[in-house]
């Protein structure tokens, strides 16, 4: 078991019954979430000792967030209260050959307008094993971008690992900026999320120009971990989208000069899938927390994610000895 | 942009929650509509100026139509107020192999016992383009028999154009009864929705004795025109029911001695298949109004059903911006 | 029947179920509502030509909005669409001795960051009998305190009475800042619903230093009037606060040196008091669009507040001949 | 314990969530009831045998209210299936002052159009002590004028003691007509539910011009007594409705010349008025089998009616050991 | 139409919504049912006459299972009333590849418990063809174990068949201890519930080893027949689960020395498996008791069981004309 | 801010909505709670430092347990997984006249078959101010009246003051048992909850004579005084029960021979009572231990139940400056 501290931005989303558009509906589902608060509950949930920080306002909302993430057992000594807003984002579901959408409403919240890191860093990366953040941080403000770099360094010089998940969203920030920011970043991280459109995009790789798709996963990672030889884990999720109800996902790592590649998931029906690649990096962390060896690791991950596809909300709701159940079992099987 | 007039019965609704009977529900989902005013929806959505005329009672159940249709942007001037009842019926969900069920209770409805044309008609159709009805409003009563080939009439020499779905409904009259109306009102309609048995029940084509059934949709569409020369386009769905709950949908146009058909679409799950025809019916209208090409019609007829079948009520809920980026996009995909 | 106009903000209201914290709920009711808005939905119930002039994002919520406003035929043709974000508030219900609590996240809102009055005021005004404001609407920005002053003065050129509601909201700006804004307004209103604590604070009335109750409220009308004759109707609630379950209400109004008065009606249980005031506000302007007598007009929309408070969500759901049977009647008899 | 029949129309009732009117609504809750069948629940829960005799269509609604009657153990051999429609009616809940709404949609159901006492009466009442039934039945057209008269000689006939239940409804039919058929179907009725205006308008009884409200009862009570010697047992409620949620309720019974009265229950909140007075009616039937001593039977008859004041639905859902229990504790002790 | 008694535990099944976890729900939907309460209630669906037997407390949950009993026209004479408890178990709903999960709390409940057949067998036995139980029943307790056997000698020597389903539950009892009681009670049985497993385990059947599945099936059968030549009939289904949430369903039955087979039933998606298996042995048993020849009994016994698949709660809610349209029309089309 | 642990069962309550009762209702509401869980969770609210020590069975039940209490920041270090069952029961909300009722499925639980103290009780009550337990855990079996003693020994023995609620359960033991059981416990105790009934009934005080209401609460508690002068406070709440929608509420309290009462609240509509007294002790506990003077203790302690009250669930969701700005308003006011 080891110790984490994930750092990022948590929000309220706020989403319709499945056949109901945001338009029409008089109801809507709250559930608070975000990448690295996400990724803390499933580690949390498979044992480690495990701390989000981030800012939320000091209202009843700021309240639901820290007892949601009280209820998983993270810490939340460093969930700082203050700010003038959660931000939020409406998420009308998507069925079939219909795709979900998204309405962000996250602009000016308590965490995106963060000056300074308010935490006591020293304290908090004590004796910490991983310290987890994503791109999405400094993409939320030129403040944010500064930030972000400082506590890489500052946990790096702390003794932690860092694990980093590129995680790009157009909505907040353009390519040519993003990968100014990643590229100033990856040097300093040991585990990095990222896929062929990262590898092409953020940490320029020449596009694979051969026709074997099994080739070109490995050809990424290669490329990738040419580059940046300090990362000693890459990994990411293959998903083939037959529609909004049922996708294909297969969990793929590269560790040390080998590709490893879990079993392919069949996810049908979707019941949220929000949560779903966080679901996958928890599992790739306690794995990697746990020295298991990395075909283990990406079995894991990967069935975690495809679980986590099946309840509702932002966070994965199995335990470590669920999640190894459920590999083990085939599918759909009730034991009486 | 045009301006439309649909006229038609709307009625109330009762439908049961997914996996629960009729006889075992304790509450139900209350939707209105009708095919033309579902079709009336449609067209405002888009952008058109569209007028429902029919008649409802003067009591809270009227009331709740008319702020539905007001809702969608529909002009409720020629919703009249009055009669005995609102005509309802009780759907039970279908599911998998499991056929929805239905139980009518419309007899007796404000609409269904109108004697005579209650609305201004000069007025009514004064500039309007398209004048949509169906064929289930002639098997109302011997009165809607006779006033809707007036109806039409008075349309037609005020104008506009007249836009007919067959629509026929066995619980209603008898084929015999329903093809001499039909061909009674054919003579003066312009586009015309009309499928395959249709054609050999109530046009008197004779039944395709050939084996391809690409061809065999062609021949019933060549057959219906030689014997309506006046109806400029004809156009229909076919639909594979796999289930209940997952349905092949492609769209088929005929126009100018052309035939047009859209690409195929796996609806699966189906959330709600009432209103799917209509859906498609108004997205047709849409694309003769605007004089789109008729390829670019289909496909965005079939798409704009495609999308009804994922939300629940009888009315497609999506603007012609929606219906184009789901066109253009694959299936299921997010844009974040 | 008039031709009114209400211009401010409508904003999404996530409401919590009777009994459930915000900090706990994993669902959140959706109403769209705001004063302006909701005064508009009474008016347009009791058969009048109301437009409401806002400006809301270009997304579904905005949508929502439109949809929403349609529903009650209100006229939605200046309601601009663009702008960051729809301001939003959270309400915790209040039950018995527990009082309701509010988040506010209003903030930034597409209306709010307006800075000049996008709408076509000459088409807006025209033919418009009352243009009906409120003292929210000054406090959301520097730009909104000179812009409601300017509405108001082209309003009242176009030949509209200006209708406006002191309703001050202290946590959007300080009684001094309100004052100045109120009393540089109030010289061209016409109808002005104003309470004793209004009177105080804002008209610089001074506190009345009797004894008798009723004295007090006609004193400040008395005084308010003195101060600005142009004024021609004062109007206001007085609320008994029993719990948060159960309150008295009755209204007041003063006109022509007249004090009326309404029956105290005992509310219990309250299902929503959210926009009380403003089917209070609707009444008082329909009796004087009406032109009927002033006991009537305070009878009316007192009954009118009265009835709001008994269904869930912002507006007042019932028309002119439902209030009035209401007033007719006793308290809580059926008929069979 | 005794055998007992009732007869009458059984409706599916719609009814909103409080707060909710009918023309909003996106649900309804289903409840099937009606007078006899509710009494019938009631005898049946207290360990009668009961049969409901009635007709329903052949469909799931018809098949949803026999398992309705199973449920509570009613015999429904005398069930009859077919005709066109079942009866229903749209009920809006009442709340504090305003009172409850309701919408009938129950002309041309099958009951109303029977023409013929379809039951072999011979076999239904063989053995049977109280045949039931309301002046309802005979307001559905004019063959059930004739029916119910004819029903009741036969029941008297066949040995049955005959309960009436005046129950008169203003939108069914007029006094005059009323009056008519209730006066020729007293002189053959033992036990009839009847108050104060049932005895002016239908039973020819002079007004009470005294000022006394307790002999008020008594007055109307010893008049009707005299014009219908025949008659053992008369019963009632005195209500005071302080409001749609709350109301006083007092059982008065005449018998043998002596007057009973309950104690009075203050019904607040109210959950569901319907069936109110069925239960009443009930719990006097009860007593009246087993021979209770009068005020036992009043006191039992109105703690039966308070009780189903406060659950769902029109039927009563206690036993004779809870209404017991109930009136032996407090009001509302919980005993853990 | 024949005369059934089945005897068997009846459970309170608390079941949470797809999606949701039971660590994390909020509310579970309440089911009544057990395996032999579950057959009564399709066998009197179809119109036999069914009486079912068993134990429950003497509280609201006791009568809540009467009144659920009764409901479906079952008779509830032998439903006896005291113990401690009612068993009940949770159920989490499982969904695509992830299985469902029970916990179970059944121990120590009124049925499991008893010492004594306290029913009045005389009585009970008399005229009835079939008397079903399953083998769930003597893996209660000990005293189950003698109980089971007696009251199957007892009905034997009454003239009833014996129908019994071996169902063995592993988180009950050893294999070992299942066989010999299972062993004791074959000797005595006419119809017989039993697959592949149970051959194998309890009847002690060599395994197969041919190579085709076709053979398998008959094998086991030919081979049980040999041990049990009693046993007039055998029947089973045949499963193959692609997921928690599409099933293959085909049922197999054996009689007379022949094979008999229906078609595959595709159940995509499940709404409910629980009870399927006893809606196939109720539609055997029916078939049975008709007298249809072997085939319709298989046809007709896995529809039954397909159609089951598709609506919440334990217990089948179609009758013999619904299965049979079901049978005779295609996979989800609808008839309006 | 202190450190507290408190120790005993805690079960899974089933509610049933308002106006439906157990035997009907086709949903459930989950809630976990117990009287020192709630006390629990109160104190830790409040900012303390809490544990609550019990035994859950290991399945997803105690694991929502768990998952419950860490919510509220509740150590759960001492919460031990294992034996059979969680134990549970029904509530039936009351309403009204009608009273709550109640069943019991608690026997048999993994807490009350507990034989010995598993846990380590010298780290559990290392550094506690107080322990606090329940009259209700030595009533389980003969093993915990046993093991409370000694619990209660060992935790004074480690410096903590001992805090013992009576809360007498007439359906777990006989007055006689607990009354030998309480007095042997008493000497032992700092804080006692206990009433007028609990002094006449355990601590043998004799049955006041006198008229006066006030003087009566005082005699009981001087008198209990008399026989425990070990017990440095008193405290329970006089409850006035107008019916189960409407109490009255007020606490009382003793220490260093005065007495202290609170302002009454009328609690109406109450909620959910269930937790008001453990909200009553959470609130006292907090007073003593922030040395808060005994008029504040006692303000605080009924204000926080009043406010329990008006929330779904077991346990007080209000924090120190809740419960603080609620003393400080009236009732029901809103600020915005």
């Amino acid at each position: 078991m080891g110790k984490v501290v994930t750092l990022g931005e948590i929000m309220l989303r706020f989403s319709t019954e499945c056949g109901t558009r945001i338009a029409q509906t008089e109801t809507f589902t709250a559930h608070y979430g975000g990448g690295e608060a996400n990724v803390a509950v499933s580690l949390s949930n498979y044992g480690h000792q495990v701390a989000f920080a981030s800012k939320v306002p000091d209202n009843a909302l700021g309240e639901a967030v820290k007892k949601h993430l009280n209820r998983y057992g993270v810490d939340t000594s460093y969930l700082l209260k203050g700010g003038p807003r959660l931000g939020s984002y409406y998420l009308e579901a998507g069925i079939g050959e219909r795709a979900a959408s998204v309405i962000y409403d996250r602009a000016g919240s308590s965490f995106a307008v963060m000056e300074t890191a308010e935490w006591d860093l020293t304290q908090m990366f004590a004796g910490c094993d991983i310290f987890h953040i994503s791109g999405i941080t400094p993409a939320l403000s030129e403040a944010w971008k500064k930030l972000t770099l400082e506590l890489i360094k500052t946990a790096k010089q702390a003794g932690c690992l860092i694990s980093f998940d590129v995680n790009y969203r157009g909505k907040l920030w353009s390519q040519k900026e993003a990968g100014e920011t990643i590229r100033a970043i990856l040097p300093f991280v040991d585990y990095c999320s990222a896929g062929k459109l990262d590898a092409q995009h953020f940490l320029e790789v020449p596009a694979y120009n051969g026709t074997s798709e099994d080739e070109e996963t490995t050809y990424y990672y290669q490329e990738m971990q040419k580059k940046y030889p300090n990362i000693s884990v890459f990994y990411s999720t293959k998903r083939k989208v037959h529609s909004a109800s049922a996708n294909d996902l297969i969990g793929t790592l590269w560790a040390e000069g080998n590709y490893y590649e879990s079993q392919c998931h069949l996810i049908d029906p979707i019941v949220d899938r929000v949560g779903g690649g966080d679901a996958f990096a928890g599992g790739v962390l306690h794995g990697l927390l746990n020295k298991e060896d990395y075909q283990k690791v990406i079995d894991f991950a990967t069935a975690a994610s495809a679980l986590k596809h099946t309840v509702h909300g932002d966070c994965n709701q199995f335990s470590q000895q669920e999640v190894e159940s459920f590999l083990a079992m085939g599918s759909g099987k009730i034991i009486r």
